[in-house]
Formats: structure tokens, sequence, C-alpha cells
């Protein structure tokens, strides 16, 4: 087992979020590997270009593989594809796996751990929460816009030595990061934002946060939202105190007409992360006893509402 | 007072409904005075042309009337308006009233009863409900495609010798009609279907009943909204059986891809009747002590997705 050295390491899903941390990591001096299928080509010839800061900076030599089976067995596994694609991970992880290869999803939502405990073992999984605006504004270009910091956790596990020494790679690497005691608890509180502002930003008819705010019955159904993920999440064992929603309006005022990812995947016909974000969350808390009718329905119109 | 002989009727409202209704009382007789805006000049010049079981039938003389100043008091005046134009009648109505005159809506929803109550006395508001299939297929051209029941009562009494002589009217006309104890329980058991399924067949996304039923979790989501309108109709006082909710959903299956008029009106770009569907209903229920979150959250959202 080498699983604390991470000597290599693969990006699953080189959207934005992968593409950024893992050209971080390789800036750094990491051995990485990219999974890439459309920006293959460009990224092979002209590197990977980052913009941050008000400047850009470039990663030439690029390990940019167009299967993992070319990548082979790796130390860290970083996975960044869409919820929605989960599950061409059966066909993508296996050739990445050693004995002690570790798997860390950077995905949203609920059950994305759930999903590689199931077939790779829970000790291999951890998680990480990214709080940071990135946009690909083309092939091999990532634009970053601001915050980054990454909220890093084990699967059913308190951190361990190994989740420290990942954490200090990736601040080594200039990426914020905060080891966090339950991970499950810290991805319920991120659903406190993302279940009302995502899902009530496409479902009354694509409304930006300021719009949903503005309007006393839709802030009523926020706040009921999120009294909701809050009484779901105690059901499950994490505790989350009832005033996080209104800090967690109160912070998104300032952020003006702002559209949340999911109005964005979905105004630009891209498929929106339904069962990660809504459906997940909606079924443990259920299966755990919660009275859930608001998300219930609101899970079942997005369902419809994002679906060709 | 002579209420009880409605000499003359005024049809507020010539949309298909109030052209047809006023078009079968005038075929039989009555003197019928319609309201009419955009198709004033058709109907004056051409008449109103009835379509039904296949064969046509056209009103040659009709007293079609630019405001209601023109048509004057009346003995019964049929509102067949759009909800979400009710504000006009404070307008329209007066020119019509006698001290007897009777205030009969035939429009969709709570709410209407009150608002014509509040301004003009609650002695002269009987309401009736349509069960009716008709389209205006071209300027003063009907086209009713089946049904046709209209059910007849009292705003807040037990029907009186009035109501019957109303039915008795509507009935010589050829419009089958029956007298109903409380107009506002049929009221509460109509909107046992329309708030599900014109609700969400407009916040899934555009979805005919066949589809609304054929998903398990949309399904649950009409079940549970018909479940919350029953028990805010028993809060107010209007029992209505559990199992009316299997009947109505047992009765949905066989019309197929039906297409509910709020989804029509919505498509077409019309207004949609919100707040006399969805929004008095739950403001009512909830005043009385109904707990109603599915209700709720698919009236804020509603509200939104149907304005421009």
């Amino acid at each position: 087992m080498r699983m604390s050295t991470f000597e290599r390491i693969a990006i699953v899903g080189s959207g934005a979020l992968g593409s950024y941390y893992g050209a971080k990591l390789a800036r750094q001096g990491s051995d990485v590997r990219f999974l890439m299928r459309a920006d293959l080509a460009a990224v092979r010839r002209d590197g990977l270009r980052v913009i941050e800061g008000g400047e850009g900076w470039r990663l030439n030599s690029v390990l940019a593989c167009g299967s993992t089976t070319e990548i082979g067995p790796v130390d860290l596994v970083v996975i960044g594809l869409k919820t929605t694609a989960n599950s061409s991970l059966d066909e993508l992880i296996p050739p990445l796996l050693h004995e002690g290869t570790l798997l860390l999803t950077l995905q949203n939502g609920l059950g994305n751990e759930e999903y590689l405990a199931a077939r790779w073992g829970k000790e291999r999984v951890l998680g990480g929460l990214c709080f940071v605006c990135l946009n690909r504004v083309a092939p091999g270009v990532i634009e970053h816009y601001g915050h980054g910091t990454l909220s890093l956790g084990e699967y059913g596990r308190v951190p361990m030595e190994r989740t420290r020494v990942l954490s200090a790679l990736f601040s080594a690497a200039g990426v914020e990061t905060r080891v966090v005691e339950n991970l499950i608890t810290e991805r319920w509180r991120k659903l406190v934002w993302n279940i009302p502002f995502n899902g009530l930003s496409i479902a009354a008819g694509g409304r930006t946060t300021d719009l949903l705010l503005a309007d006393d019955g839709l802030r009523a159904q926020v706040r009921a939202l999120m009294a909701e993920t809050i009484a779901a999440a105690a059901t499950l064992g994490h505790q989350i105190p009832a005033d996080f929603a209104d800090y967690q309006i109160e912070r998104t005022h300032p952020m003006g007409p702002y559209k949340p990812s999911s109005m964005i995947d979905w105004q630009q016909g891209r498929a929106v992360e339904v069962e990660s974000i809504w459906g997940e969350p909606w079924r443990q808390g259920v299966a755990a006893g919660a009275v859930l009718p608001r998300l219930e329905l609101l899970y079942h119109l997005l369902r419809h509402i994002t679906s060709p």
C-alpha cells in the first residue's frame, strides 16, 4: 500500500473542475494523467491553459489520454464527472486500480461515495466539496473566477493520516483545502443551498437567485425547502442548526442575479444532476422517516422539466 | 323584484363559454345581449354560429353590444370572463343592475362568488360549474365537442325557487342542468381534478394527463395534491370522500393525451387562472388551518412560470 504518497494521479472527467485541479497538481510536480474526450487533441497540441487572478499560465506537457487503459493503475483517482454519467465509471475505473488506489469524488450531491464504495470497496473512498467558480471557455482553456476552497473528507470515517496527506498535497498546489470531520454532513450543508436555489431557479421557469428572494412567496418556498433539507439531514444523523438557513439566505442576497449551476446546465441543454441533488436526498430522507413533501414534488417536477 | 322571470339576460365575457350558453338561451327565445369586444363586428354582420353534434346552426339576429351601458339593466348577468380579468367587472357590472338583477358566475375555481358578493351584495349571487368542451374556432364560431352539463347553485344558501326557475330556463334551452345543494362543495370537488392536473401539466414542463399518470413519481404527486385539496375542503366544512381521488384518477385514464385548459392557455400565451384555481384554495385552506405544502409550492411556481 502506497496510498499516502500519491505518486501518480488520474483525473476522470476533465471538465472545468477536473482540469483545473489536475492542472494545479501537475504544475506543482505531481504525475497527473487526464482522461479526455472532446478536448484531447487540443490539449495534446496546446496543453492546458488556466486564467486566474487576471493572469494566465499554461501547462505544456499534459499527459492527456483517451482511455483509462492508456492511463493504467494510479495511486489516486480524482473524479469530476457529471453525476448523470456515473454509470460510465463501471468501465472507466477498473483499469486505474491497484490494491491501494484511492477514489476521490468531487461530484455534486449525494450518492456518489456510495456508488464508488458499492463497486470498489468503501475503504478506498474519499470525497471533496468544491466551492469554486470555474468555466471552460475554450478547448483546454479554464477560467477561474474566484474561490477554490476544497473540503476533503473520508467516506464513513473520521479523517485519517492519508486524508491530511492528501489535503497537504492540494494545499501545496495552491488549492485552499480543509479536512472535514464528517464528509456527508458537509454534503447536506451544501444541499441546504443547492436544493432550493438550483431547483427553484429551474422550476419557476428560469429565475436567478435575486428574483427567487425578491418574491415573498418564492422566498417562503426557499426557506421551507431549506427546513425540509435540514430535517432530512437530522433524521439521518447530520445535525445542522436551524439558523443555518437564515445564514444561507443572507449570504445569497449580495450575489445579485446569480444563475445556479443547474440552471446554466438546463438553459444550455446539458444534463441536470437531478438524482444526486434532489432524488438521492429525498430517497434517503424519506427512507429514514423524514416528511419531505416539497422536496418530493420539486424532485419529480425537475425530472420531467429537464428531460428532453 | 322580477328575478324569477329572467326576461332580459346579459352575457359578460363572450368567449366560447358565454357565447355558447348565450346562443342556446337566445335560440330558445330569451332576450340575450352579448358584451363583445374582438368578435363584435363579425357577430353583428354574420351572427353566432354553433357547431355541435356534427351539425351547425346559426343565431342570426344577435344583440351584440360593445359596452354594458349599451346593454343596460337586465334580470340576469351570466359571467363567463376569465378570472384573470375579474377587476374589469368593477366597471362592467353596474350598468347592468336593477334592484333584482341576479349575477351568475360560470367562472373557474374559487373566489368569484366572493368577488361579486363583496361588491354587489351576496343575495344576488349564484354560481355554475360547467362540464363542457368548447372551442371558439373563428370569430363568432363556437364548436361544441361534448358534454355540456351545468351545475347551478346559490352562493351561501341552499337552492331557492329562483334557482330551480333558472335551471329550468337552461334545461329548456337544451343545456342539461342540475341544481346543487352546496355550490362551493361542488367547486372544491372540481378543484380535486383541476389543482393537480392543470397545475402539474404546466409545472412539469408541458405534460398531458396520460404522461402525468404514466410516471409513478408524478402520479404520486397527483394523488398527494388531491389529498391536500380534499383536506383543505374538509377544513372549510366541505366533506369529500377520500376515494373521490381514486375515482378522479380512474376517469382520467381513458382521456388519453388530454391537455388541461390551463395548459392550453399557457401554451398559447394566454393568461392562466392561477389565483382562482391555486391561489384562492391555498389561501382559504391555510387560513382555516389546513397543511398544504405541495399546493403552496405549486401555486408559487405557477405564478412565475405563467407570468411573462
